[in-house]
């Protein structure tokens, strides 16, 4: 059998550090700000593989994560998927319920947690879920009180070897692994083979993709949680590009002082951080002069943000993709004949979900399995499939049967595609609501409010926000005397119990009946058209992001 | 098993047939200027697939093409692989003697050729080499008379539906071949997989590859029977770019004038070609507006090309690969901080082999199988492996055992490497001369000659050429009483039995003693080091190039 040799992350590594050894990576800590280069990473990457060893973490383990975006982290990214063992990186954002269920489908030996979130990691322990984890690694050079069997990183990996000789490793092995809230069941785990990994890679740096080069500075503001920052720790790698961290919790303010003095030239991140900016600069003065590209994906990209960047002389790149996807299927750019159109027009493209990159095949199959034409109008579940697309969950064949056909995976988003290719999603098959780039499972929010005794049927839909994309609203038939007054704080309570508090409805509202499809099913699209209204949820969603309330 | 779909060619037609219908696909005929575009060359590579189909061609047959540059050649660089067989490309410069053993080697069932080259493949005509062919199909829509098989191209195609079910193939499958002329015995056949045509493709897509893009307009002048020209076609397919196809023999003018018309931004050949441009430049003006970089390759690009062309405001971009790599190894592009540099200092990294592309890995190996340091003085041989570079020959275990090791292809190029990273041939440890692109073995021209009574030893070595950067020069140790000045005559008779004119030395010398190594060998090194003097082959090569000579 001829052929190369096996597609893995180590040859990335091996050059940026070898050809780009003074190219930094900077990173924003409670301390300030810390950088160190390329040859210092290499080590620092060796280190911790050397420290798994010597801790007797499995070859092939998974090792879980449970940080904000910063250096340490990063490190992680090579160090595990490097020496054999797979990176799971988990959401702190979710119910403490699911990362029960998720460490323990995982049975990760080993949690790399950081010390702000060490509270939320005690509020979601639980002895059963987390008996497989034989280590706790805090990401600083001490531990906070905590009642977790935890040492500090730099302990950890302090006195191991600088160098660590990388295996040759088969394409086919798991790498990564990333969870993702489904409408029902527990999340559904996504594995990411080296090959993905490699793959993925390649696809964001060609120009049609997010085009990285080694005169990048690359911020991503898009949690390392979530499918690996989009993938951007590995790209900025593999092109040699200086890598930017924002962090825990940044705000505009620091976004943009990272923005000014790193001078970040590709960004990326939800839309409810650039709406975040833009707010911040009403009132400040942000040099913006360095950077080229924001990278808008998680939800849909407003058009007043794409215009007020264009204004800026900033190009937003819209990117749709999924947690299955690794996670890039398709970048909004425009086609070289669309370069002398209006801005108004412009702006209209660059809204889209956009152009699947090289690699990626797509199609639209309608009600009836069709496929639909690219004429704007016509829509149609969204199919596809590639070398950076999962065939399959982890561990959950019935999942499987549901989402995956003849090697298609079948996106759950309804979309069109106009004449020029571009896609733009219209409607979702499964019933979710993306608050700030998070997910929410209406379903579930459903089941918890009708086990109140008050409550015949309820329903949750999201409704358009402004800052958060989406809002929970429910719906609610009560029984006969109920009184609606006090169940709404009896029902919020209850949803308190099990759920963080950006996953609360920011409206109940009663009615008579749920409106129902002709086969019985609540027909929630019924309910989003009459209530498409930001009115409904203004000023009453929290305060703080989700990010921001952990 | 997680893992997305395979990595094959299919995707990247799919894409830019769907999402470019209207990008131009242009090609210099004997006729003028053809042109079509994508939704008509997604028709013609469905038609030869079905007609391949009819013909009874096995599913998975090897196919050859004897073709220069042009849009039907281009067609079965989709036709060919993405039916599931694989495209042969053979260059028609080599010896009939290749040819015939490339041919019967491949067990090709059908032989797609040029008009212009029939008589060629006739003379290499020989009816055991070819018995294999069952149908030889004349690129153009007439066949010359001639005494082969032979059907027209647009009679063979013609009928046949104009779509395809593109099958779901194996990335593993065998989708080209190429062969490589070494230093002693046969021609090696190196074959590309799916996945290294898909993995190549995507590498020279990167900014640190070619940076191909869908602004961009790609005319390949390096042969298509040349590791499919680079692999451009694939690329320029992938990127939804614009291709321009100069037909057979271009002339200087017949380039500058595809330049200006075509609107080209990004073109590559060997060297001789662009000196033949710049010479044509000093009477005729030539308008370079468009053109934004030059690939140099498959012989080192002169410093003198790279300063005249920058003075231009074209960009040489000085390429290294191998047959056995897809081909592309290393590109010399600047890092970010050479950009401030002197315009002398950048042209000096320029004509560097340059930094090896994301994806591969590299080691220098001296002759104590050490690592060497990366000081720019110290060499030795270059190893490689990477995704799209072979671990293997085409049936020839032999051959395998000498040019791989644990992975590694052993490139048997000298180089060293500068503390930037930059790699530099200064060597090779193959007896091998480049005339203008194409290999001359110089052990088959020092056996030939040996071969003649009145020689006792005989060696050759490449000098330094202006135009065509090496040329063959003999040097011979006659026999007692052998008479030089006849010997001259007869050995250039003798060579030009069995190998095309360009091969010839264009100087025989005659010595009292090859000099020798200590165990004995022949010490080129030495020969050349002595004679590494334009000035011996100036006004001798023959005028014209191996290209136009055929």
């Amino acid at each position: 059998m001829p052929g190369g040799t096996d597609q893995t992350l180590r040859p990335f590594l091996w050059r940026t550090e070898r050809l780009y050894p003074d190219t930094e990576i900077v990173s924003r800590t409670a301390d300030g700000i810390k950088r160190y280069d390329y040859t210092d990473y290499g080590k620092r990457v060796a280190q911790p593989a050397n420290a798994l060893e010597d801790a007797d973490i499995t070859s092939d383990a998974r090792v879980g994560t449970f940080c904000w975006n910063h250096a340490r982290h990063f490190e992680t990214y090579f160090s595990i998927p490097s020496s054999g063992r797979q990176l799971h990186t988990i959401n702190p954002l979710l119910p403490d319920e699911h990362i029960q269920y998720i460490v323990e489908n995982a049975v990760d030996e080993l949690l790399f947690v950081d010390p702000s979130l060490l509270g939320k990691l005690e509020s979601s322990h639980d002895a059963d879920a987390f008996s497989s984890v034989e280590q706790f690694v805090v990401m600083g050079d001490a531990v906070p009180e905590t009642t977790l069997n935890a040492v500090d990183y730099e302990s950890f990996i302090e006195g191991h070897a600088t160098e660590y000789d990388w295996p040759s490793l088969s394409e086919e092995k798991s790498a990564g692994l990333c969870y993702t809230s489904g409408t029902t069941g527990k999340p559904k785990g996504v594995e990411y083979t080296q090959k993905m990994l490699w793959t993925h890679t390649m696809a964001t740096l060609t120009p049609q993709g997010l085009g990285i080069d080694d005169s990048d500075v690359v911020m991503p503001v898009v949690p390392m949680f979530h499918v690996n920052a989009w993938g951007m720790p590995f790209s900025a790698t593999a092109a040699g590009a200086k890598h930017v961290y924002p962090g825990p919790s940044p705000t505009p303010e620091d976004i943009a002082q990272l923005i000014e003095e790193e001078r970040v030239t590709i960004t990326a991140g939800v839309p409810t951080v650039w709406l975040g900016l833009l707010e911040y600069m009403e009132d400040n003065t942000v040099d913006l002069s360095s950077l080229e590209e924001i990278v808008i994906g998680g939800s849909a990209a407003p058009k007043s943000v794409i215009k007020k960047f264009d204004d800026l002389g900033v190009d937003v790149l819209h990117a749709w993709g999924m947690t299955e996807m690794s996670p890039i299927g398709s970048v909004a750019r425009l086609k070289p004949e669309m370069e002398d159109w209006s801005p108004d027009r412009q702006h209209e493209k660059q809204g889209k979900q956009g152009l699947m990159v090289p690699g990626v095949e797509f199609r639209v199959i309608d009600e009836n399995g069709e496929e639909v034409p690219w004429n704007g109008d016509d829509f149609g579940e969204l199919w596809v499939r590639g070398p950076w697309i999962t065939t399959e969950y982890f561990e959950r064949p019935e999942a499987n049967e549901e989402d995956f056909e003849d090697g298609w995976l079948k996106t759950g988003d309804v979309v069109s595609v106009d004449s020029d290719g571009y896609i733009t999603i219209v409607d979702r098959t499964k019933d979710v609501i993306k608050s700030g780039g998070e997910w929410i499972s209406s379903v579930e929010l459903e089941n918890a409010l009708m086990a109140h005794t008050g409550v015949a049927e309820a329903t949750v839909i999201g409704v358009p926000h402004d800052r958060w994309q989406e809002r929970p609203v429910a719906f609610v038939v009560p029984t006969d005397n109920t009184d609606e007054e006090s169940i709404t704080e009896e029902l919020l309570e209850l949803l308190g119990e099990d759920y963080p508090k950006w996953w609360l409805p920011d409206e109940i509202l009663f009615i008579d009946e749920v409106p129902k499809t002709a086969t019985g099913k609540f027909s929630k699209k019924d309910l989003r058209e009459e209530y498409n209204d930001s009115s409904l949820v203004e000023g009453k969603a929290p305060e703080e992001s989700a990010r921001e309330s952990e």
